[in-house]
C-alpha cells in the first residue's frame, strides 16, 4: 500500500505506516555494533547514529513541538546536534564533524527514538490531525525512507573501507536463470508530459507538470553489467582521456581511480566489497558504484550516450507500471543488485541510474514555504539527476517521476548505467 | 563582414580577416606595461603574454606545422609552454603556474607573433588551401577572439585587485538619454527550433539542430542595472539564505561576498573598479561581475527567475537580427557596459547573461575528431550557459545560438542578469 | 618500586610490573562507552581502542613473535592496523584515518589484549629471558605508560569538544590549604652535568651524559596558576603581537585563539572542561592546555622567560629527589592539576612544563639499532622539550632527565608554565 | 672598510656606505628584464621589484619620515604595499600575494629609489645625525644587504624553474688548482665565549655575550662537494628512511625529492641550473641548495653529524680572521660556489652552512624597542641556525657570530654542509 496524502486516508493507516517505516530503520541497524554507529570516514558519509537521531528530530521538531500540547523535547541540545541543513532552524553542528561525536551513545539515541515514537503514537491516536500536518508527516516518512537508503550507503562505506572487510550480513545465493539479452526500446519523437500527475505523495521537485519535446531515441531495457563494465576497465578506459569530461579525467588522475568504488584486484582477480564481505565479482549483476564521470565515459566508449531524465521517465512510463510492483527494492532484503531475470525491463530498483540531465527546477517549480522549502530547491546546481531507485529504496517510495540527484564525482551511493542513443 | 567557411569566400578575404583579428589582440595590449603581461593573481586568470603566445601557437601548431612545407617552429619549447589543455597535444606547463614564468619576455612573444604572422601571410598567399584547413583556420580566428575577451577579463582583474587601482585607459563619457523603462516580452508556447542553422561558422556545441517545447513565458527586454542590483544589496540580500542555492550561500559565507566583484564601499559610497579606474557606480548601466549564484538569488528575490538558454535564444531570434548589428561590442571600444538607449532590446553585447541551463550536449551533438574535439565537449559538466556576448566580444563572433559557459561561482568575467517569468 | 633493567631484577618482578602496567590501561578505559573508543576528532588524537591495540601489538611484535616458540599472531591484519610509525616494520594504516575504522570492536581488541597477556605470562614464567629481551620488554612497559598518558589526553579531547560536555568521572573535591606564595630558586653559574647517569631504565634521548655551562639564573618554585594566566587573558594578551613569536601570533589569528584550550566564556564567566565536566575555573590550580606559543608569550608579558631544559633539570635535581616521591601523578587518580600545597616545589606531576629548548640530540647521542632506533631520534626537529610529567604520568615513569617533546602549537596535552629569569 | 656604529665614524663615510650599498642593489638587477621583476613562483620568493621598494621604504619610513623636516612621502600607498612584516607599522599587503601586483612598475620603483636616495643624500649632508638615528641607518644598510642576498636567491628561483633555463649572466671559468684534501680541525673541550664582542655593528640576536661548555670535537675544514653529495644520491640516500628525521622523510616523499634543488638528470647525466644557465655539475664545487633535512641525512649517512652553531663559531674564530678577508662573497661577483683553493679553511662565503642548533634566544638576549624589535626575535621558533655567509653575502656584512636562520625544509637559498664529529 502506498503512502497517500488523500484526505480519505485514515489516521490509523498513517500510524501504521509510521510504525512500519520506523521499524525498518531499526531493523537495518540490527547487524551493527555500537562502534559502527559512530564513524564518518568521509564527509559524505554520516555516522549511522546520526541518521537515527536526525530522522527522529524531524518528527519531534516539525510535528510534536509545534502541534502536540505539553510536549517536552527529549533533550534541548539535540536540536543543535541533529538539524542537518535547515538554515530556518538555526545553528547546527557542522556536517564534516559528525564523526567527532561519541555522545550521545547509541542507547541514548534509541531511547530518543522510543520517546518520540511513543509520543507520535499518542498524538496520532488522540487528536484529529489537519491536512497541513498530515502533509508534513508524510514528508517525514519519505524523509526517513531516504535516510534508510543513505544509512545503507554509509554502512557499506564504513565497513567496506575497513581492511578487515567485515560483512554486514550474509545473503541468499545468486539467481541462476538470468537474462542478459539486450534490447533497445524505441520511443518516437513527440511532445511528452513530464512531472507527477497523481494524487499520492510526491516531492516539490517533481511537480510543475510540463511538456517537453523529445526527438526519437532508443533506450536500453536493462542495466549495464559488471561484465560489460569490466571490458571498459580492461581495455584501458580509465587511461584514455578521449572518453572523459575534463573534470572527470582530472578526478581520475587526482584520485587514482582505476575501477568502480569497492573493486580491487587481488592476485590478478577482480573482487569487490559487497554487504556480504569481499567477493568475486558476478559479471551478470548490474555494475554499481560508478560516478557520473565513469557512467558518461563508459557510454562514450560504447559509442552511445546516457539518456536524459526526460527520456528515462517517458520510457519508464511506457514499460513499467506507474506504481512499482516487484523489483529489487529494500523490501526484498537482497542488499545487492541482482542480475535481470526473465523479461523484466529493470527500470526500478537495483541501482539508481545516472542521466545526462542537470538537476534544475522544472518550469513551474514552486518552492514550499518555511523550513521544508529547503528540502529540494536549494540543491539545484552542480548535481545530476538519477532515476529508478535502488536495492536500498522502499517500494512505496519510488515513482517514474522521482528525481534523485548527486554530484557527478560521487559513487559511494548505489549507482549504475543505462545507455541510450539516437536513431 | 562576418567570417564564413563557405567555399566561395576567397583566401584573400581570409588573410584580411586573419590580419584584422591578430591586430586587435595587439591593440588591446597597447595600454599595458611589460609587468602587466606576467601576473596571474588567481588560477582563472592567465597572464596576458600567455594569451598572446597561446593564440599564436594555435596557428603554428594546427596550420603551419602540419601544412606548410619547410616550416620551422619558432622555438621548440613553446609547444610545452603554450598548449592550454589539449591532451592530444601532450604534456604542458600547468595552468595554475602560468604566472610563475617571466620568460619568454613580451618582446620575444611579440617576435613570435610576427614570425607566425609572416609565415601565415606567405602560406595564405602562396598555396591553395583546402576546405579542411580553412575550417581549422576559421576556428583559429574565433579562438583568438575568445582569447581577446579573456584577455580583457584578465587585464581588468590584474589591474582591479591592485590597491593602486590603475586605469587601463580612459573613455568617453556616459550616454545621457538612457531608457530604463522595462518591458517583458511575451513568447507563446510551442515547439521551437534550437541550434545553428546558417552557413557561416559556428561551434560544434551549437550544432545538432533540434526542437524543444517551451511553455509560454515572459522575458525582460533589457539587462538588470546597477541601481536595481544595489537595492538587493541594501536590502540585505546577501545575508538572507532563503534566496540562495545552498552552494551559493556557502560561497557567500566562505568568500565573505557582499556585492558584485570590483564593488567596494568607500566612506559610505559604493564605488567599483572599471577599466577607467575606481569610479562611482552608474546606477543606469547594466550590473556586471555577478556569479550565477548572485544572478539566481537576485531573480528569486525579485520573485522571478532566470531564463533558460532556449527561452533566451528564441526571444533573441524574435527581436534581434540573426547577424548582430550595432551593439556594445569590443568593436565600439567602450570597454564597459552601457545604459540602454532608445528602444534597443539589448540582447547583444554589454555583458554575458546567465541562463538557468546547464551546459550539456544537444541531442545530436557530435564531437569532432582530433585535438579540436577537445574544444567544447569535454567541458560539459558543472557549468552554466551564458548568452549574448559582452563589450569585450567581437561583433562578428557572436550569434543567437552561441553558447558560452562558466562555473557558477565565477565572476571576473563580464556577466549580468536578464529576468524571465511564467505567465 | 621503579622498573629497572638491572640484571639482578628477577623475571618475577618483571611479570608483576607487566601486569600492573597493563591493568592500569584497562582501568583508565573503564568509564568509557564503546562509542568513545572509536572517534578521532583531530589528527593528533588517536581513538582509545587504537591505543589499546597498539600497545599490545608492541609486545606481540617485538617480544612474542620473534622470541616465543610456536607463538601464533592473534590476527595477521593487526600488524598493518596497529603499527604506529615504525618504517622498519613496513606499511601501515595512515594515522589521520584511525578514526575511520569501526572494526575491530572494543571487545575484539580486549580479547587481543587478553590473548597477548596470557602468552606474555606464559613466556615470562617458562623461559629464561635474555638481557636484550628484558630491555625491549622494559621499553614496552614505558611505551604503554606513555600511551596511557596519551589515552587520557585523547579521552579528554573526545569528551571535551562534545557540546554535551560529558564527564569522564567525578573526583574528590579541591584541596583547601593551598600555598600560592611564589619563590624564585637561585642557581649559581657553573658547569653542570646533564643526562641520565643512573642504572635504571632511561630513554636513548636522555643518554650521552655531557656538560653544559649555565649562567646564574632564577627559576620559579611552582607552576603558573589559572588565576595568573587569566590576568594575561583579561589584559588583552592574545591581541598584542608584541608578546608573541610571529608563527605564534599567526596561529592565534588563524585559529581564533582567545584562551587556553577547553576554556570558554559562558555568560561572562570563564569555565573550562575538565575530566569531571564543565566547571568554573579554579584560579589556584596550575594553568593547563597552553601551547608553547602561549607559554612563551605569557612569560614575555611577565617580563620573564621560560627556562631551558638544562636550567630545569639542574634546578629539579637540586630540589627534588632523583626518584620522585608523592606528587600529582596518575597514581593519585586526581585526573586534574592540583593547587600547590605546603612547601612542595611542584617540579613533578600536575602538568608538563614547556622549556625554551628545542628537542635536539645530546652531544653523545646514539641511535639504537633496529626498529627501536625510530623511537626518539627521528622526532628531533621542530619540537620543544617539556619536563616534569603530569597528572596522567606514572610515578615510576618520570625522572629529572626525562625529555618529552611536542610541536609548539599543540595544547590538547597537559602542559603548563614555569618562569625563569636572569639575575 | 666595514660599516661601524662607532661615534668616530663621520657622516660622510656613512653617506659613502649608503651610496655603495644602494648601488649594488641596482647593479644586481641590471641583467633582468622588466618581466623578471614581477613573479613570485612560491611564497618564499619575493618579486625583485618588491625587494627594491621594500628596502627603500625602510629608509623612508624609519629615517626620513620621522626625522627629516618637510619630507613628503613618495606615494602614500607604498607604506601598505612595501611593509614586510612589521606589525608595529600596521596593515600590509599579504606576503603570498606579492606576485599578484604588476604595479607600481619597475620604472616607478626606480624613481622611488632615486627620490629617497636624493633625500637621504640631502639629509645626511645637511643635518647632524644623532647616534640613535645612525644606529637605525646602519641597520638599514645591513637590511638592504640581506635583501640583496634574498634578491639573488629569488632571481635564481625565478629563472631556474623556467623550462627555458635562461642565464642571469655568464661568468669567468672554473678555477683549476682546487684543493679537495679534507682535514678535520680539532677543538679541545672547555668553556667558550659566544656572541659579538666587538665595537662595530651586530644584530640583536648575536648580542648577550655568554659562555658555553663544549666537549671536544672535530670539524671539517671545508665544505662538502657536489661530488661527495652525488655519492649519497647514487647510493639511494633519498630512499632509505633510516638516515632521515621523520618530518624530513615525509617531506622527501610528499615533494618527491631526489636530489638538491636545481639538480636534474638529463639523459643519464646530472645537471643543475646555475646563474649561468643549465650546466653539468662540477664535482669539486661545494654542494648547494640542500635543506636542513638533506644536510642532516647526509651527515648521518657519513656516520658523522652537523656541528652546533657554537662549535662552528669557536672553530671559525680559531682559524679565520674576525673580520673576513678574501673569500667567495658577492664582492667577487662569482655568483656561484667555488671549489676550495690552496689551504683556505673555507668558513666564509660560498654557501651558508646548516648547523644542528635551533634558532633561539641567547641567555641575555634583549629585544629592542619599537618596530626594529620585530627584526629578529619573533622568528625564534622552528628554524635552524646557519653560519658563514654565501657568494651572495657582502664581505662587510658577515662575522663569526652572525646567525642566519631558515626553516629546515627550505633550500632555494644558498646552503651547504660542513661535518663534525666527536673524538
Amino acid at each position: 500500500m502506498s503512502i497517500s496524502t488523500k484526505q480519505t486516508l485514515s489516521q490509523t493507516s498513517f500510524l501504521e505506516n509510521y510504525l512500519k517505516v520506523r521499524a525498518l530503520t531499526n531493523e537495518l541497524c540490527e547487524p551493527l555494533q555500537p562502534e559502527d554507529f559512530v564513524v564518518q570516514p568521509v564527509v559524505d558519509v554520516s555516522p549511522p547514529k546520526w541518521h537515527l537521531a536526525h530522522t527522529t528530530w524531524f518528527f519531534e521538531n516539525f510535528i510534536l513541538k509545534p502541534n502536540m500540547a505539553d510536549y517536552r523535547v527529549f533533550d534541548k541540545d539535540y536540536h543543535f546536534l541533529f538539524n542537518s541543513y535547515y538554515e530556518t532552524e538555526g545553528d547546527r553542528w557542522i556536517r564534516s564533524e559528525r564523526g567527532a561525536l561519541s555522545r550521545p551513545w547509541v542507547k541514548e539515541i534509541m531511547s530518543y527514538r522510543a520517546y518520540v515514537d511513543e509520543h507520535m503514537k499518542q498524538y496520532l491516536s488522540d487528536e484529529e490531525i489537519s491536512k497541513e500536518i498530515l502533509d508534513v508527516l508524510t514528508i517525514g516518512l519519505h524523509h526517513e525512507q531516504q535516510h534508510q537508503e543513505l544509512l545503507v550507503y554509509d554502512v557499506k562505506h564504513i565497513l567496506g573501507i575497513n581492511p578487515l572487510f567485515p560483512a554486514y550480513k550474509s545473503f541468499r545465493g545468486e539467481i541462476n536463470n538470468t537474462n542478459l539479452e539486450e534490447k533497445f526500446l524505441e520511443v518516437e519523437e513527440g511532445v511528452y508530459t513530464i512531472g507527477y500527475q497523481g494524487n499520492d505523495f510526491s516531492f516539490d521537485n517533481e511537480k510543475g507538470v510540463h511538456k517537453v519535446f523529445l526527438h526519437r531515441y532508443r533506450i536500453q531495457d536493462r542495466l549495464i553489467t559488471n561484465g560489460e563494465f569490466m571490458e571498459f576497465v580492461e581495455a584501458g578506459g580509465y587511461k584514455d582521456f578521449s572518453h572523459w569530461l575534463m573534470e572527470g579525467f582530472e578526478w581520475v588522475k587526482k584520485e587514482n581511480i582505476r575501477a568502480p568504488f569497492y573493486w580491487l584486484k587481488h592476485e590478478g582477480v577482480w573482487k569487490h566489497y559487497t554487504l556480504a564481505g569481499l567477493e568475486e565479482i558476478n559479471p551478470e549483476a548490474p555494475v554499481s558504484h560508478v560516478s557520473f564521470y565513469e557512467a558518461d565515459a563508459f557510454a562514450k566508449w560504447k559509442g552511445k550516450r546516457l539518456p536524459t531524465e526526460f527520456e528515462w521517465e517517458v520510457a519508464c512510463k511506457m514499460h513499467e507500471p506507474e506504481v512499482p510492483e516487484a523489483a529489487n527494492f529494500v523490501d526484498e532484503r537482497n542488499f545487492r543488485p541482482m542480475p535481470r531475470q526473465g523479461i523484466n525491463t529493470q527500470f526500478y530498483g537495483d541501482v539508481w541510474e545516472w542521466t545526462n540531465s542537470a538537476y534544475l527546477a522544472y518550469p513551474f517549480y514552486e518552492k514550499p514555504e518555511g523550513a521544508l522549502g529547503e528540502y529540494n530547491g536549494k540543491f539545484m546546481i552542480n548535481t545530476m539527476v538519477l532515476k529508478g531507485g535502488s536495492y536500498a529504496t522502499s517500494r512505496n517510495h519510488i515513482r517514474p517521476t522521482y528525481r534523485n540527484f548527486f554530484h557527478p564525482h560521487l559513487r559511494w551511493q548505489f549507482t549504475g548505467i543505462r545507455l541510450a542513443e539516437n536513431f
